[in-house]
């Protein structure tokens, strides 16, 4: 199985990560790691550099094409998106994590279907054409989407079921030890604290821009 | 507060991408990847290059200095662990993802503390002189260490918590939308079935390689 991935500037590492951890540790997978052009790409924080080690221009057809959230995720028409139409013509699953999937959205993939975003984003992701829902991985034809950030980690271990069973990814899982224990349960903003998620929403802009 | 992650030839992304995203989100934090070399660093599958933006001796000192894990984490001894225990000497907290405990406990760091690591490797811990631990987060003095991959996520969580107070991790967890939801419950060897577990076991060598 052939896995593309797409990285631009200002991509978020854990949005690209966590589901690629995942999907490489399937036996038989390939990844590529692919961008605008082929070399290192920084993402949202400044911190941190990714390697594409190929351009989209050289960039075979994939099975599984992934396009992770970032600080400014490319919803502008251009080449890209036109890159993006191709590679969904020829891949099987076509999946995005966080604010992702406005880019497959305003790329015209995922018009009238359900999909998901970060929980900030969820208004936006109906202004593309799709049908918003505030689940933590949506499934609809050959389109998954995952919610903000860390969900890419569980809508990838779906995908590995739906694609090798449910042994494999338990074994992926195990491997990785994913058995998540966070010290609070506050991950989303039907259970963190109300001033909490007043704050964020109040600071959007500093998680992710969007155009008006 | 500044935070030094190390990289080496081999790292698992995912140990590296999960703390850093949890790190870098704590506003005035920085965040510097160090290596032997700066440059491009090729992770475990050979699939994703991290780049380090400075090499260990260029690298200046930090408040959390992180070690995370990978194919075969380096604990022979050498410059490494020279850079590693006066990294630690001016250090608040001293990490530690899956095997990279190895790493901390085979440069002198651990002897006779709780620590933990990939349940794979908790023989191996024992064996530089740690006292292992099975839990997924363990704190004994200035040094958490974290268990297997995934488990990095949680423990720099517990970090925020401990460093910047509960209404700041909870803020973070929130915009991560951290609120897991794997769609099995299999990520530790009590709750996977145990023909996975015993795969696993007999095959350890594809996860990570530990000299004999």
């Amino acid at each position: 199985m052939k896995v593309n991935i797409l990285l631009y500037d200002g991509v978020t590492a854990l949005d690209v990560v966590g589901p690629y951890e995942v999907l490489c540790r399937l036996p038989g997978t390939e990844v590529l790691f692919v961008a605008d052009r082929a070399g290192p790409v920084r993402t949202d924080t400044g911190y941190l550099s990714l390697v594409a080690d190929a351009s989209l221009g050289d960039a075979p057809a994939a099975d599984v094409v992934l396009v992770p959230g970032g600080y400014e995720p490319p919803v502008a028409r251009g080449p890209l998106h036109e890159w993006l139409r191709g590679a969904d013509d020829a891949s099987t699953v076509t999946a995005s994590v966080c604010v992702g999937s406005l880019v497959l959205a305003a790329a015209g993939l995922l018009s009238g279907r359900r999909a998901t975003t970060h929980w900030l984003a969820m208004d936006a992701l109906a202004g593309y054409g799709a049908v918003p829902v505030a689940s933590r991985t949506v499934v609809d034809g050959k389109y998954a989407t995952a919610a903000g950030v860390s969900a890419g980690v569980d809508m990838a271990l779906s995908l590995v079921d739906h694609l090798a069973g449910p042994v494999a990814a338990q074994a992926v899982q195990l491997g990785l030890e994913y058995d998540p224990s966070p010290p609070f349960d506050a991950g989303s903003p039907a259970k963190a604290p109300d001033p909490i998620v007043a704050a964020l929403r109040a600071n959007r802009d500093q998680i992710f821009r969007l155009p008006a």
